[in-house]
């Protein structure tokens, strides 16, 4: 990118902004002559809001999620049913699940899924962690919600494999026709998987 | 947005995120967690570049276009043709001339556009500026750059009423269709500008 007839500030600003994920050059251009025409004190609340995430949030020591306590506040609650565990592959799904507010249970969050096209194994992501929850903790089910991907369905499969031996029951939320959808734009392996989920009425 | 299943930390980043443009509330939630995920020294690279850019970057005194400099590697050239001011919006447009490499003269950025929807009147761009640069300089031509939009347009024109009493002269870039456009898909007043601008052959 030739873009000497910028200030190389601008550049450099220009070059970290498109490293973020979904973020192409153009708008990283766009955002970054927006910023430059932000009032400074509007930048400042932008930064310190980076700065004050990245210092204060951690990971619940219980379920993974991002938290600014030591136990988050859905770990933290009693009225929550602790025996059920919603897995899940990251925080956005678990806040995707909270908006339903029909979950009772607990979340375990993997932060990512089972890859081995992207390396990334079970040891990268939080599932020894779910293991030793399990067996300190008075589970009565794992529900695997992780995503109907190839790389979500290999993780779920691993989870079920490596729970069923200590008698847990797991289960895995259903996949199918998503409701309002209409059959004639729906792929063939979701109108399979409906057909095979089929519920007598 | 009851975001309280998430840090208030990340609630707060999220909506620092969605005001910038061309972000939405789920793209200021994808970027807040890779942000919460990347390593702190990326983390402040980025905040480094925000801060710098704000910092160094300021308009240059003469075409005010952004620049690190008291005076634009443009203006600062003594090569460039000095007589020939094209003027744009803002420096995007700027940085799109110079990529086409065959416009010789020297730039003026408007910093917007006179538009009586959102308010913005000629007191509101750089207009005073260039004509103060007008009554200074041994100008010969100025190219009108400004957008094809209802608002480049009045701007272009309330540009050519204030410069035709000194008898310098003033274009307008040509507008028809674009190079390699599909007739068939082009809008009509696109089509009409193109017969309106047709040229002998």
């Amino acid at each position: 990118m030739g873009v000497d007839y910028y200030s190389s500030y601008i550049s450099r600003l220009i070059e970290q902004l498109s490293s973020l994920p979904g973020i192409g050059n153009k708008s990283a251009q766009r955002l970054a002559f927006h910023i430059m025409n932000m009032p400074g004190d509007q930048v400042e609340q932008l930064v310190q809001a980076i700065h004050d995430a990245k210092e204060h949030v951690q990971y619940c020591k219980c379920c993974y999620t991002l938290t600014d306590k030591e136990l988050c506040p859905i770990c933290g609650n009693p009225k929550r049913d602790h025996s059920t565990i919603m897995v899940v592959e990251n925080t956005r799904d678990l806040a995707a699940y909270e908006k339903t507010g029909k979950f009772e249970g607990v979340y375990h969050v993997l932060h990512g899924a089972i890859s081995p096209m992207l390396g990334i194994g079970p040891d990268d992501i939080k599932l020894k962690e779910l293991m030793q929850r399990l067996q300190s903790e008075e589970v009565k089910e794992v529900i695997v919600a992780t995503n109907s991907s190839l790389e979500g369905e290999t993780t779920a499969m691993y989870i079920s494999k490596l729970i069923k031996p200590t008698g847990i029951k797991v289960s895995r939320i259903a996949s199918g026709v998503p409701v309002g959808g209409d059959l004639e734009y729906i792929d063939e392996v979701t109108l399979l998987r409906a057909l095979e989920g089929r519920v007598e009425l």
